[in-house]
């Protein structure tokens, strides 16, 4: 088939369906060649002018799902940030986390003096020499971008803590530096400016190369959210008590006891946790 | 009647009803004293426990407006600067039209050059030495605040432009000012960093004795929503054509023989036009 069919993005571009970018997707989920062949197929199979990109994902991810569960959890990434709403807070947690097991000691939704006025910084991160004040972004919905209001805003309430924080005795030497953190995309805009005035950006796929996705199944760290054996109900029960990797259900295993999971599932979720963080 | 009422504000607080509060809201519409006195008795007659800020206003309003609809008109100032939505674009004009009334050389919605972006300036006012960039928020509900984000963010943004306007010949001796405007409250941290950092804040109420609404009520520039004799309809006609002052509405008076308006209306509407715009 060499005709272009067209497809529709969560953005609502439309842009011609390209399977290299599908493949390339699905290698993330580590599932082997001749699954990744055999969806590719599939999909292949059934695009039809106009289908969206949710719609191929959901396929790809229900075949994904049936043959290799950990795949299909690696492949969800995204989506399972997502699934981290509706409030901030654990995406907060996870960048705290990241950051931790990235060496640097993390404090995460504090109350710091500005020059100004007060403010409620996401996550602070500090190693050796660098002091970072960091503001995270959550948005529920993969459409919305992160636009330039943001990198402004956060870029004044850096600069009114920056200045506080180099009264201390000892900051004079120290790099301190703003950053932002989002689970979607950063507009050009968002981009050039915060370059400009030298504030870090980290987004699902910003910088390329390191960006949150790599970072993230570098790490292991993977949201709970990506799970395929919890229901939406659990997931959010576990949040509650205020875990948000796969990693901690598997150090914290009696909370799949306390939210009433039978000892069958819990076994089945235990063994997806720890495929899914320690095989890095 | 000695006992307390308490009410319910806009913002949801509960406080006890203040007589004093609504006499000088009352004085605002320079409605005379017996008129002023017959509206006290009323409401002081129909008050009940839990009864809301919006419920006595309209009950005012309704009075004011049998009796004397000038008055009425600039007792619905607040309201009006609300009507003026959903846009904020007419906002923007109306402040426009304040700072040129004030003296300043006014650009409305210009995009300009910042150091590291572009960025679309809603109002700059120039005057001599003086050279503003102004942001105006526009919220259409009186319950919303105007947060410490908006100078934040404002702040940077001006920074960003100001270091492109330095670069101009001459620019060098101006005195370049933020400004935020607003026509809902600004909250107490709002004007805590505003202040400190040097951005200028004009909101309904603030400064103390210079707000939005003693500089309407000098200038006498209210806008058009605030006239007690055009339906809902006609306002948004009115402000789709491009204008948003009652005065406008005077020197542009076959705009209202364009939507619509039969002539024993039109001769009502720019009477009380003409009386709310020029006696000031």
């Amino acid at each position: 088939m060499t005709n272009t069919i067209n497809i529709v993005k969560h953005s609502g571009d439309i842009v011609p369906f390209d399977v290299e970018k599908l493949i390339t997707s699905l290698k993330r989920s580590q599932a082997n060649e001749e699954l990744i062949q055999q969806i590719v197929q599939q999909v292949n199979a059934s695009l039809y002018e106009g289908i969206t990109t949710k719609q191929i994902y959901k396929m790809a991810f229900k075949m994904l799902k049936g043959k290799s569960p950990v795949s299909a959890s690696r492949y969800k990434l995204k989506k399972a940030l997502m699934e981290l709403g509706p409030s901030g807070f654990p995406f907060e947690k996870l960048i705290g986390k990241l950051l931790s097991h990235e060496g640097y000691e993390t404090k995460v939704g504090v109350i710091v003096e500005g020059n100004c006025v007060q403010h409620e910084i996401d996550v602070i991160a500090q190693k050796d020499n660098d002091h970072y004040m960091i503001e995270c972004k959550y948005h529920s919905d993969q459409g919305r971008f992160c636009n330039v209001k943001i990198p402004l805003y956060i870029q004044s309430r850096f600069l009114d803590v920056e200045k506080q924080w180099k009264k201390q005795q000892g900051h004079n030497t120290k790099l301190h530096k703003g950053w932002v953190y989002t689970n979607t995309r950063l507009t050009t805009d968002a981009i050039q400016y915060g370059t400009c005035v030298g504030l870090g950006l980290a987004s699902w796929d910003y910088p390329k190369g390191n960006g949150l996705k790599e970072r993230i199944d570098k790490s292991g760290l993977h949201p709970l959210t990506a799970l395929t054996t919890l229901t939406k109900a659990e997931k959010r029960k576990l949040l509650d008590k205020n875990i948000v990797l796969c990693k901690e259900i598997y150090e914290n295993s009696y909370l799949l006891e306390e939210i009433g999971i039978d000892k069958i599932r819990q076994k089945k979720i235990l063994d997806d946790s720890l495929q899914l963080c320690n095989e890095h």
